[in-house]
């Protein structure tokens, strides 16, 4: 049996570059309060320790301790097959955000099999659409007015809902596989790309666009590594094909 | 009728002795976010404004402007009916504590007719016990181990609570778009079948199992017209293409 720990152990939070070390203090005690405890930064260097460890009160200093540390989001993202995007945007963005209590709804049958990370972006421009193109779902918190929360205290609100889904969840839910990592994710959308370009199905100008609705819709669809498979298969086949024409 | 913006101005904040200026920002900024724009503090002074009014943003200004201060809670409860004070303490306390949720519920009936009190105590301690006998309901964030929160975050978690149960105590759920319908489908998956036949990636044997893969991940995915329309747009460019190669 899947236990409530073992679920919340499947969580990563990942702040993408973060300016305020505070920030990641306060962010690694509100982990640590709802039982998560691995914390990820996307960012060129480690901040200042001792303002993170304040915020982080000797608690959840192992969090500090443990921090991990990478330059890139797609480089921080390989091993995960669950990406959630947090964001405050409702207007422009592709995807419809879910609340952060749909959004574990939907989160909490993919844990079974599968690590999720969950992404808070910068204090000042939260995340941007190239950081969310790698999310298939979003989560957005409700408020008046559209407005833009406080960091530490979003970061809050989300680890809150998860605590709250996963010790209240029914024992009974149909778990989901283990679904596509990022990594062999973004190997097929490469191979797609290449082909789409092939067929002149889009040029250099609407390449960005018709990309984004293809992640779109893949987004939704949750792959399984053999989903990928498949498709990558498919396009190294046809790519294959286009080099050397049967006639 | 009374609709969600009255619901929450009937509810106020109380910080009981904060220490830290940059809470009480925090805490206003985060009222704001949620529609809740009165804030009071149990003080013997004003503290300093510079670190309240950063961590509020220029967006929450009005609250610290608007700040009410009484030296002790008797004073800055005169005018309320109903009081809930947060705790993280689940021991010695008189009142079993409520999860924000249930406590949300419970006060939902109560706005219409009634001013609603909400208390935080200080950083390093919450409310007292003489604190808490004057409130009629306690609220406790469920946390691991029993642990407990930084005071923003506190306070974020409740007002998101508050926000989110009144907004969804009357509408509720995101409408799901069009779908693609049945004929719609099955003309993409002949297009599909074709352009899986012309690359070779499937044969006259194993077609039926590849394309049955292939519905079953495309049902999962609730397809849109639109996404579907992608689909045979591009099923149909590279039909053409493999008639009159490029080169």
């Amino acid at each position: 049996m899947v236990n409530d720990i073992t679920l919340l152990s499947r969580i990563a939070l990942i702040l993408v570059r973060p300016k305020i070390p505070e920030n990641i203090g306060a962010a690694a005690r509100i982990a640590w309060n709802m039982g998560i405890d691995r914390l990820i930064l996307v960012r060129d260097s480690l901040p200042e320790r001792e303002p993170m460890a304040r915020m982080a009160t000797h608690k959840a200093a192992h969090l500090i301790d443990n921090l991990e540390i990478y330059p890139s989001l797609p480089e921080a993202l390989t091993n995960f097959t669950v990406v959630i995007g947090t964001t405050a945007r409702r207007g422009r963005q592709r995807f419809v955000a879910q609340t952060p209590r749909q959004m574990v709804e939907a989160l909490l049958p993919q844990l079974a099999n599968n690590q999720a990370a969950l992404l808070f972006g910068p204090e000042d421009t939260g995340l941007t659409n190239d950081d969310l193109k790698y999310c298939q779902m979003t989560s957005a918190i409700p408020t008046a007015d559209f407005s833009s929360l406080n960091l530490a205290q979003a970061v809050a609100i989300h680890c809150y809902e998860l605590h709250h889904g996963i010790i209240h969840a029914s024992k009974d839910m149909t778990p989901v596989p283990q679904l596509a990592s990022s990594f062999e994710l973004e190997s097929m959308y490469s191979l797609l790309e290449k082909s789409l370009f092939a067929i002149d199905f889009m040029g250099k100008v609407s390449h960005t666009y018709w990309m984004s609705n293809i992640r779109n819709f893949f987004s939704r669809m949750r792959l399984t590594s053999k989903d990928a498979n498949i498709i990558r298969g498919v396009s190294k086949k046809f790519l294959l094909q286009q080099k050397n024409p049967k006639a």
